[in-house]
């Protein structure tokens, strides 16, 4: 046999080499290859890290694809889902620093790695795990004996103005995020953790998406075309941070985490894209082009909400996206979003809206992952007017959701859910 | 006004700069920004050419994302269609260069371009345009005087065993195959056609794919975890373009075109991870590391077809899918792919085949785009087999299908599709 496992404690040099070689050809028993592929190079090779205080995919400067995936958990055993937590981990700080999962292969058993990512490159994998109600109890049964720790911030999230949320996409005792800069490898990362997890969970709901890819500083546009993201609290000030994203002292077990919504927001892009320039710069409250606050010339500046035009109505229309999402319409609520488009090819779909048609229409929209301390003063906070009063909501509706309580990073050897499972 | 529209016949330089001011702020009515927005930069820039003896997109080196969408003519007007084959061919031609739509925007109006993908650069794009059976005749009635011009390569595809074919992802009239190294673009191109096309096409079936992403002159791994394309003809070549690949004088109005067999396979992921590694490479007649024969060394050396193992069975076994694809046994027969993994999330599925169960699955696989000079020739003859005795039609389902005469590339000025709409 060519080549040896890679062994913990050795050098990144020789972690990565291993890899390569592992991955790319050389070390399946029976195998043919006798020369290791060279090693990975270029923007591939960029890595994020798993261990620390937090998880990473939270604060981590948005990845170019996401895989989102809510698993039911079809066990009854406690320990069946901490194990899972712990093999979770494991191989998701391997995956995430470009290592070869543990194991090698043999021609009698099924493959350690699906291997469709093979030589890709960690390219800035994150994988990042978060706990569903369902985890303390489903049914009102507390299955794992976890019921008493439920946080009181993983609510129920109430039903919104216009939710249309199908059982399908919505909910989850588990999810992970696994975000790259290739898609196949943030689809192979989430498709590995679900493999693992054969017997213990299940998946329920998954959607890919993916980012502009605008350039570094600039914000990117959505599939509606307006940029996305401007009034995002800066994810490298940490005091916003821990005033908005990270759970404090009052968390408990979920000190260090955060709490995330996810939820796939259908767009109506053919017929948004039939609207005026003029319409929908009110509804966003903002110029496309430019990003710029109405009445405004550049990106950032402030939204002058008390501006009004000659007949005394308001520049930055009282029923626009931007206002409504505003901090200072919201007692200063502001959440941290990395959202994604997605774009599942047509569907057959009935509007509920004007033009009131149907037929095959566009199946994409925005795939909205939400970060924030609390949802009661975040998410919920700011979308409760937003679904009764944003104009926007004529070309968007909610299909899925899902809230997750997101633990804290873990420890090198220990496991995401070790303050949870541990105490 | 800020700016002044882009006029034919500026320089390239010129164009580009307009196109940057355009896009991405300075131009529209009534909005503010005095400062363009700096040239596009970076491998974003780099693009293909639209007019020329053939379109690309087929034998164009692979970009890394595809919208492919299928459309139902809803005009019975002949002018209507080749208008819009017109002005599909200007707007391509200015989309994959980089360049502004035409036209400039007010707020009056509903913007020219949705804008998402404004700033990205021309990201390599390239859409190439096809006709289906539908052109020529849909139900008998010869719509558009047309029905006397249908090639006879472009037959009705015959039923294939194991053919799970869904209306809503099966045919079309029209059919545009938009590809580029970033999928907001892919996607923006495809849906700006789409937008252009109201009231004379109706999208039937879309879906979003990407590839691998490996490094150059690697052979991308599909999500089966195997290299995928390495028996391809070598699209450089241009002795085996004309052999294989483009339509030679017995096409008439074809010549210089190919015919595109659009196929989306839906693989049981789930199934196929918890094979043997020893069976999966049987399925596949190669080392999943490798790529190379069963038996073999590397990727690229011939299969030995003939050789056997002291039992006196083939080494490559018979039901072996590298082996039914072989052109050994094929007549010689060699189809271009140019193959896209796709991923809608998950999806409730029933399997026809062991495990036979229900539940929530990957809703992903390939989607297979595979060009030919004659389907009889190419796809037909080498599918007719493999459908009945592949053994990977365990893990797969073909879900969808289209065939589609893509004509010969346009001339500046003219459109694809003139050598059809002008005899």
């Amino acid at each position: 046999m060519i080549g040896t496992p890679p062994r913990q404690g050795a050098s990144r040099r020789g972690f990565l080499g291993a890899a390569a070689g592992t991955l790319g050809g050389a070390m399946l028993a029976g195998t043919a290859g006798a020369t290791p592929p060279p090693l990975m190079h270029g923007p591939g090779l960029a890595t994020e890290p798993f261990h620390g205080a937090h998880q990473s995919g939270i604060t981590t400067p948005a990845q170019r694809h996401v895989y989102f995936v809510a698993f039911d958990i079809v066990t009854d055993k406690r320990s069946d889902v901490q194990d899972l937590l712990r093999r979770w981990s494991e191989d998701a700080a391997r995956l995430t620093a470009g290592l070869p999962l543990a194991g090698a292969d043999s021609a009698d058993q099924a493959p350690v790695d699906s291997n469709e990512a093979a030589g890709l490159g960690p390219q800035r994998l994150t994988l990042t795990i978060g706990f569903g109600a369902g985890l303390f109890a489903r049914d009102g049964v507390d299955r794992f004996g976890l019921a008493a720790r439920r946080p009181e911030a993983l609510i129920d999230l109430p039903r919104f103005n216009g939710d249309q949320l199908l059982p399908e996409k919505t909910g989850g005792d588990l999810c992970v995020q696994a975000c790259a800069d290739n898609a196949q490898v943030a689809m192979h990362a989430a498709r590995h953790l679900a493999r693992v997890g054969y017997g213990v969970v299940q998946p329920r709901w998954a959607q890919a998406g993916f980012g502009a890819g605008a350039k570094p500083g600039e914000t990117p546009r959505n599939l509606m075309g307006f940029k996305d993201g401007t009034m995002n609290p800066d994810p490298r000030d940490p005091g916003a941070m821990a005033h908005h994203v990270w759970v404090g002292d009052e968390g408990g077990w979920m000190k260090g985490g955060s709490y995330l919504v996810a939820r796939p927001i259908r767009i109506a892009l053919e017929h948004w894209d039939r609207m005026k320039l003029g319409f929908q710069e009110q509804v966003v409250g903002r110029h496309k082009a430019s990003g710029a606050p109405l009445g405004g010339m550049h990106e950032f500046e402030p939204m002058k909400l008390d501006a009004t035009d000659a007949d005394g109505n308001f520049i930055i229309p009282e029923n626009s996206h931007a206002r409504l999402g505003a901090p200072e319409i919201n007692d200063g609520a502001q959440i941290l979003r990395r959202a994604y488009s997605y774009d599942n090819g047509l569907a057959h779909i009935a509007e509920r809206w004007p033009p009131w048609r149907q037929g095959m229409f566009m199946d994409a929209g925005l795939l909205f992952l939400a970060w924030q301390r609390d949802p009661r003063s975040g998410f919920v906070k700011i979308f409760e007017n937003m679904a009764k009063f944003d104009m926007m909501n004529q070309f968007v509706t909610h299909i899925g959701s899902g809230l997750f309580a997101c633990p804290p990073g873990a420890r090198p050897g220990g496991f995401v859910g070790e303050t949870l499972f541990a105490a």
